[in-house]
């Protein structure tokens, strides 16, 4: 069932019908200069390595894991062949800066090669994915010489990057991290310390690797302003770019984990590691961000991609798998029995799936064609661009990944007891895809970050005027022919999102515990009323076409599932989220007590 | 964080508080003659052999497994003796008929000791859970010479018995098996085929293994009707009950699962191994759903122990962990942190394992009362209890796994990174409860044993009976102080169920894929409006008593939580059933090729 197959005509559909991304491209000063050949090209190529290289290795993969011996860390049979060809391609610098090697690929283009690598390889993209993620981090932030050094080897696949926060008594709150810094002559430190939860921290992929550690200096003061941000290379690399000696960062041991067993999550020891300071001191925390709001974009990316795998394979199993009739009487009469395809509550998994798969992939691309004109767009555009970017983050790392999980529990659940069995796979994509809900910030902490600092922070500007522009564009389609089918939900859908968002402002100076206490479900609400909105929009492009063409017919037919059976969702979170805090605050602590 | 304690307030609480068990038994006549001292021994007991004999092998049988080897299965160390100490305390047994041996403990009282197996036991307890439903099916449909000889080792625990249906082309579809029992001298069969997905079909913690097992007799008529129900012993029994010798049954593989690792799920193949058959032939599927039906209650009580469980780890975890500081200022200033309980989202996450484990174990006495109430019960009140068992008995699979999985999830969520990581226990509950929501039926196939045979085929009558027996006790105790705040909306979210019951049966004719199309949805709004009633209930016991004891302060502060922040799904789940089958079945099949 585990076969790929990239789904280009609906990433097409997304960039140039939904979002006309090929004019937005010609109008923006982007240096590669992406035509739609180029994308095409690009998209059918990403789709092939996907299916070839990558796809190939998500089982056995998981089977065999990652293993640890003696500090080093050897990944699964096939990954280093498989990163050879990935990094040659030039895949991990598609999105990299020009001037340093990196090919200068649109977001709203490379993250949908991300989102193949995670559909297609699973634990393998993260490698790719941090390395890039540390790439754009120390282009934003690493002086000059930092840049030459480090930047054309990351583009180039030969080094990794990696992020290297958590410690073990510091994860959310990272305020309390005790690793040190320490200055030496010469300009360079030494860290000491140890992080746990390092993705990639060990590896056999790469010749060098470059961990981004949060430390403190001595003398810096408690809680996050303490915090500053190094460069430490497994290696140190000469002045000439080649590698030097081995750096004190070891690997002390790995994690089991439920998934994702293809990718090393490792402790890891700086025992007076030679490193080199990124920008100012105490501001650490601010640099990493850069690298994290990319991360947790991408993550969203993995929750999509898993739940595009899975949707494939429970499609390709409802459409072969013979059991029961028809309620309507036998389509396969000659045969023992139906496709189960033929049954309500499959196609009804199914479906739910492909709403949240098709939808989620056009709000990804939402979120990165913003990316791309906070960027490359000039005055208003380039400050609306930004502003969506910080809204919108933390719905596409966390909703995406919440429907994620329930999109890869849905396909499991077609292939009934098949799907529980491993050779089949279908179980692997909810153990893997389980980890995106939880790292990069877990979902609660992304809720958080919208409600309060991205919704209440500013008032509810930023998201007001969102709701404005969603109505505007309903009031300017409502006359198109059959748009009132879709336009009226969406209509009602943001109506009650702006109303609790209203609500919430209201009543959060009494009640500040709101912004913990509604924010998961303020995000769900949020996130499903974005889908309605991008589904509304979907269905008039497909709305003139669906008669002639069977991809616009199935995109008119989910667009109406959608409304009918995943929108409604709106009216019960909102209810939920327009509740006091005291109906989480109130109970005792000793209740918890077990 | 996996150390477990029964939760035997709760359960005593659920029992004479909610149910008034001890009275209902004193009026019953049980052949036990259970008193509420005789319960509350044989839960405290219960909960001693569940947290010291059976929860240390929940991690260290998931990280073993069992073994298969030249058709021996071999259980994780520690499985043999706990079966046997197990065994030995009568807890087979329990359930069953004393004129064999069994314990004749009313179900309602069994069943907690079920959850608590499940809670602590995991995979283990399968082995147990399948050999009282064996007995149970014998007992109901096998002769008197069959009782004799199998019924009191399957109590006494030295023996075990399993279901044999599915085979590799036929799962949910029954009708499609192909097993064959030919007749010989003597009054025996012959069988002879393949069955896959048998849960304990080898092991070695018995004597010998009863299979019961669907096959078909030769010129049996196609479909279910041609299917007839075998005892098939692993070793002959003599006359004398002692063993002869062994019977052509044997264990071909066995499956790698996604979790439930301890249990073995064994293909076994039949080649002409003697059988003896169970009542009368083309029955068999009838006898069988004696046993399945057992086993569908046993299944949600699963998913209700994996979330007890889960629930337990993540409200140590989150009493413990130390990470950021409280929004209304710190509770634990000399700490480097305060304990993440203080968050609102972690309690968000902790009250709604609580709300759906607590209002889980009241349903699920309330049904197991109504099984009670149909075996011991007389006229009327037998006759309802039987109608309500046959109602809720696919609510009591589905809605306790799904609530399973969703608690366990969250319960994972609340430990962070840590969720994901094998040895903190609780990622493990999340890969053991999922198989719950699809073995025993599907869910969704429980659902279309909902609405299609429960609801439809009785015209509504037996769920309209319910409705109005709640809205009769919602008249009766609206009038107690501070009442209203619960009843209020149970009484809207009962007439949103009685709406939307009236709405599909006024559509199945027009539109018959609403049985299927609607099902799911249904079962779901269904569910989570029987909590809201019990727990309703349960908040007017708790609120005289809850200013002076912290269990009954929580109880009601659980209740209102469940009312905002649960109840509310009713009001989306209502309108996504009341949608034409046309939201699924409209698109064209090919739109589901890959």
């Amino acid at each position: 069932m585990l076969e790929y197959r990239a789904p280009l005509r609906d990433m097409r559909f997304a960039l140039y019908e939904l979002f006309q991304a090929d004019a937005l491209w010609e109008r923006l000063p982007i240096p590669s200069e992406p035509s739609r050949e180029l994308a095409d090209a690009i998209l059918e190529e990403g789709g092939r390595i996907a299916a070839e290289v990558l796809s190939p290795l998500l089982r056995s993969g998981d089977e065999e894991g990652v293993r640890w011996e003696d500090g080093n860390v050897y990944t699964p049979a096939g990954f280093r062949e498989a990163y050879r060809t990935f990094a040659e391609g030039g895949w991990v610098g598609l999105g990299g800066n020009p001037e340093y090697g990196g090919q200068g690929i649109p977001k709203m283009l490379s993250a949908m090669v991300e989102e193949m690598v995670a559909s297609a390889g699973g634990a393998f993209g993260l490698y790719a994915i941090l390395t890039s993620g540390a790439a754009l981090l120390l282009d934003a932030h690493g002086r000059e010489e930092q840049k030459n050094r480090f930047l054309p080897p990351l583009y180039e696949g030969r080094w990794a990057g990696v992020m290297c926060l958590t410690e073990a008594h510091a994860g959310t709150d990272l305020g309390m991290l005790r690793t040190r810094a320490e200055p030496q002559s010469g300009g360079t430190y030494r860290l000491t310390g140890t992080k746990i939860f390092i993705t990639g921290g060990e590896q056999d992929l790469t010749e060098n690797i470059i961990h981004l550690v949060l430390a403190r200096l001595p003398d810096a003061p408690a809680g996050t302003r303490g915090i500053s941000l190094f460069i430490v290379p497994k290696f140190l690399v000469n002045e000439d770019g080649s590698l030097g000696e081995r750096n004190a960062v070891h690997c002390g041991s790995i994690e089991h984990k439920m998934g994702l067993h293809g990718s090393s999550t490792c402790v890891i020891n700086y025992d007076g590691a030679q490193g080199y300071l990124v920008g100012e001191p105490g501001r650490g925390l601010n640099y990493m961000f850069t690298m994290m709001n990319y991360e947790r974009v991408s993550v969203g990316l993995q929750g999509l991609g898993c739940a595009e795998r899975s949707w494939q394979g429970a499609a390709r199993y409802a459409r072969e798998r013979l059991q029961g009739r028809a309620l309507r009487g036998p389509v396969n009469p000659d045969g023992p029995a139906d496709p189960i395809l033929v049954h309500g509550d499959v196609r009804r998994m199914l479906l739910t799936q492909r709403a949240y798969i098709e939808g989620g992939r056009a709000f990804a691309a939402f979120v990165n064609m913003q990316l791309d004109l906070a960027k490359y767009g000039e005055g208003a555009e380039r400050e609306q661009g930004a502003a969506l970017v910080a809204l919108l983050t933390p719905i596409a790392k966390a909703f995406l990944t919440d429907l994620g999980l329930e999109a890869c529990v849905l396909g499991q659940q077609v292939l009934g007891g098949h799907g529980y069995i491993r050779e089949w796979g279908m179980e692997q994509l909810v153990r893997d895809v389980r980890i995106s809900q939880i790292y990069e910030g877990t979902n609660g902490i992304q809720a958080l970050d919208l409600l309060g600092r991205k919704v209440v922070a500013d008032q509810g500007q930023t998201a007001l005027a969102l709701f404005g522009k969603i109505r505007e564009w309903a009031a300017s389609v409502t006359d198109q022919p059959g748009a009132i089918e879709f336009v009226g939900p969406v209509v009602v859908a943001v109506d009650r999102l702006h109303s609790t968002t209203l609500w919430l402002l209201n009543h959060v100076t009494e009640d500040p515990d709101l912004i913990n206490s509604s924010a998961v479900d303020y995000l769900q609400l949020f996130g499903n009323v974005m889908f309605g909105w991008l589904w509304a929009r979907a269905a008039l492009v497909a709305l003139p076409q669906a008669e002639s063409d069977a991809f616009y017919a199935a995109k008119l037919e989910t667009a109406r599932f959608f409304m009918a059976r995943c929108l409604p969702r709106v009216q019960a979170l909102a209810a939920m989220v327009e509740t006091p805090s005291a109906t989480v605050m109130a109970i005792s602590d000793q209740a918890f007590d077990v």
